[in-house]
């Protein structure tokens, strides 16, 4: 968005945020593309623009890649629409399709800003660890089928807590900025036969989450130590972490502001 | 099947066993459909075809409807395929799509069927309670944006169990046999805003399980009372009961032999 685009954005009248849940496997991720290829932005904007009748062009939380899922995204954007704030979630929910929708909208102080407010993030990462692939779990988790240690993943995650140089989990290609972050939890629990990975920091680099949990699966798997993790992360050398995890798998849970 | 090539399919060597699960949601429900139209049970045999080498035609225990998912189908069909039966599941599974996995496998009696020896089944039935949809549960559950009492509906599906003609929750156009059944267990949980209402009975008359829910959501929005559901029952009369519940939030969980 060009500069004097913006300032005439945030001349509008209200700044809408909206809490938006996601089913990401139909989308190439969050953030709008040209068509035919749709991203969930997309979707959302033209929607949006039929309820309150200008143009709209949001700001996310979290750029979610292809095929991540979402059930606490936050958006925000400038408006001139005059639908009262408590009849937005039906309205907009009613016109999105079934993978896509509205959980929560308040009108925000001109200042807020889904992007550049947030002061934290939840990932969540979902494995399915089973012999078989199971179809009603495959959409949501990355299935392994060898068995895994939690008790060594769970270490692991201990020493990603605190503040720390994330370069070794970070893919190429995302924007240049510092690759400190502050890991305030990375916690595991198992719900049957899906173990579940938490991260919240203060930030996540391009692919920092998918990264640490293929690392995280290989220590699980007994082909690494819990403890190499320190050696991975220390290294700052992407070429020390494994294979980016799958993107079904990850949910953008919660953001923090 | 005509009875001369029933008889010829029974001459066959083997007779093999499956446990079944898959998304219900692309499919036409599980019976074998006239090709375009798809049915669980036209992908399972041509893949099961690939890998025994002769023309499968399998039973399977309940011929659930389009959209509905089963975590625990039984199949069984003759064979005189010669591959060890420990490693039939890897190889069925890496043809198989996402949607449908087997789960496990095992050479039964050559007087196993598994429609007829089946002895009882479990459904399940996932509603989600909440004021907006949530499309990381749409694909599982039926969407009731009314707060529903659980307590209501606990007690209503009390009243079911038992030995009960249950022609009230029949559908028309099912093989006409008795309406007579034993429901083992009707009951109620909760886990987060997901209501899991699971029935264990003898056998399913046709809709039985999606008409029962609809009765039981109209109980649980307080439109009607929990004992009414005995009115509806007695009445032996379809147009006493609500409306049939969506497929998708209907899962065939467990077959009991």
């Amino acid at each position: 968005m060009k500069r004097e685009h913006k300032e005439e954005m945030k001349a509008r009248a209200r700044n809408i945020a909206m809490i938006v849940a996601y089913d990401g496997t139909g989308y190439h991720g969050f953030q709008r593309q040209t068509p035919p290829i749709v991203a969930v932005q997309n979707v959302l904007e033209e929607k949006l623009q039929l309820v309150f009748g200008d143009r709209i062009e949001l700001a996310a939380a979290g750029r979610t890649d292809a095929g991540v899922h979402a059930s606490g995204q936050v958006v925000n954007f400038f408006t001139n629409g005059r639908i009262p704030t408590e009849r937005i979630i039906k309205a907009v929910n009613s016109l999105l399709p079934d993978d896509i929708a509205v959980q929560s909208v308040w009108e925000a102080d001109h200042d807020f800003s889904a992007r550049h407010s947030a002061k934290s993030k939840t990932y969540l990462y979902r494995l399915h660890s089973g012999k078989t692939p199971d179809p009603l779990l495959s959409r949501y988790c990355w299935h392994i089928e060898y068995p895994l240690s939690t008790s060594d993943m769970s270490r692991a995650m201990g020493y990603l807590e605190g503040v720390h140089d994330f370069s070794a989990f970070r893919a190429s290609g995302g924007a240049p900025m510092s690759p400190v972050r502050e890991m305030y939890d990375a916690k595991l629990s198992v719900e049957g036969a899906v173990i579940m990975l938490r991260f919240h920091a203060s930030g996540f680099l391009y692919h920092m989450a998918r990264n640490i949990v293929g690392t995280l699966v290989r220590i699980g798997e007994g082909l690494e130590e819990p403890d190499d993790i320190v050696r991975v992360m220390e290294s700052h050398d992407r070429s020390q972490a494994a294979a980016t995890a799958p993107a079904r798998g990850l949910l953008l849970e919660h953001v923090e502001y």
